[in-house]
């Protein structure tokens, strides 16, 4: 998926958010996001937008020189998700159909994403979880629930800290034992790596990989041979978030895309409002 | 008032807005969102909003090479706004007290800003009214009250176009003979000119008159010394919108400020949350 210029508007809004969780010095906040723009302003902007944003959090990083910005929010998101999961787990427990209010829960989840807010609170994640509840999904879930019931490995692309709490849920129903989960293999953004996997107790369950990348999506051709191969072998992907999507759709690959429409990019891409749900593979590029 | 670093966000917010108004040619609009970044980079942000948004707008004329890049915006607000006066004016005339319902409708027409968001269509106009009809006001009404019913002389300081309508409504009640209206004196984000002011018929019923800037709010030490003289010598001032409260508040002006609370910079500035409907002076600086 290509980028629009309105991707670059929001990466000089996380470039400012990004300062802000790394220093409260007026100056230096400034120069980080001056840097950012200047940045920006000389760089090809013909990449998808996970390629830009993994560009331009490197270069955030570099900047600031903190390699990990957002550990902080991180872990605030993966406490304040793991509160949550006795209640939900009952919620899933009292379910006529497991599988689809995990699923349910596991696209509330999405809404933990730094890349679209600056902030992301409790009533935030209630609200999300509220709506996942009581709105229709676009997507194929027949096919979804078959191909689950019957893939013998299915792997798991996470996306976001706080957000990885939620997919443990949906990997409880799967089955763990079957899956296998990726993380980033390094930080940007709030996007879940190893540390957000432990946090949350992935590792206990199932069996979690990173995807030896820093970007946030997954750009096959620069994930680790492991994920590679693994990413060949499975009978099921799951890939979880817009920065999958963005890196993964139209690609002919049989993937579950699982996400809501957050941006007007992406509702202008599949050609469909913000704030849509969606379970559903596009092997084809959707609209643009 | 200085400004914020989230201001940047929304200076290249609009030059992506206004790119897009001059052209349809993708590489022509990166070319433009790219310059204003590179001069973002490279300006100082000591400024208040209107100030560096005076610099962003001339910048964005220059590299655009079009004198007016909202003008068929404004137009097209000015024309929704005209079409809805019949009704509003209808539901003044109705009303129990006259100036308060026209001061309110007055307020609902600052949704239409182009500063704070990239379309603003009848819809928002409309849930707008509503919120200013049943939505209580931050201010002070019956000093408002009495000091419109005392003053021989009113210079009324117009936002936007499309708004300019609405504010008809309001000088018609507040005495069109005593009222000298003011707008910008050349074209700068979707602020209204002369040529607005034509549009709804302003001139027909009061004095008009242009302030000799193209900031899009009010820089008195650049205005035409008429503006400063009128300003310095009315017995009452009336400013419209967040741009004419950036630049004139805690200035020790006696000053009626009237606007909504558009963006975080300026709810954190005044202390009230986003939506606020704001009717009052600020002599003094506000919290910030």
């Amino acid at each position: 998926m290509k980028m629009s210029l309105d991707c670059v508007t929001c990466f000089v809004r996380q470039s400012l958010d990004a300062a802000r969780l790394v220093t409260h010095d007026l100056a230096a906040q400034e120069r980080i996001v001056r840097d950012v723009m200047r940045w920006l302003s000389e760089h090809g902007l013909e990449h998808s937008p996970p390629v830009l944003a993994q560009l331009v959090h490197r270069k955030l990083r570099e900047i600031s020189q903190v390699g990990d910005p957002y550990a902080a929010v991180k872990a605030r998101h993966n406490a304040m998700a793991l509160d949550l999961l006795p209640e939900l787990r009952a919620q899933i427990a009292a379910a006529a159909d497991p599988l689809a209010m995990a699923t349910r829960l596991a696209i509330a989840g999405n809404v933990i994403d730094m890349g679209m807010k600056s902030m992301v609170e409790e009533d935030d994640v209630r609200a999300s979880i509220r709506h996942a509840l009581t709105e229709p999904f676009v997507g194929e879930w027949e096919y979804y629930r078959a191909a689950s019931a019957a893939a013998k490995s299915i792997l798991y692309l996470a996306d976001n800290a706080g957000e990885i709490a939620f997919d443990r849920l949906l990997i409880e129903q799967l089955g763990p034992e079957r899956v296998t989960v990726v993380v980033r293999g390094a930080p940007v953004l709030n996007d879940a790596t190893l540390v957000d996997a432990h946090a949350v107790g992935l590792p206990d369950i199932t069996t979690v990989i990173d995807n030896g990348s820093d970007a946030p999506g997954t750009l096959l051709t620069e994930c680790s041979p492991e994920l590679q191969h693994q990413f060949a072998a499975a009978d099921m992907v799951i890939a979880k978030g817009q920065g999958n999507f963005e890196s993964l759709s139209g690609r002919g690959h049989d993937v579950f895309f699982l996400f809501k429409v957050k941006c007007p990019v992406i509702a202008t891409h599949v050609g469909l409002p913000m704030g849509t749900q969606i379970l559903r593979q596009y092997r084809q590029a959707p609209i643009a």
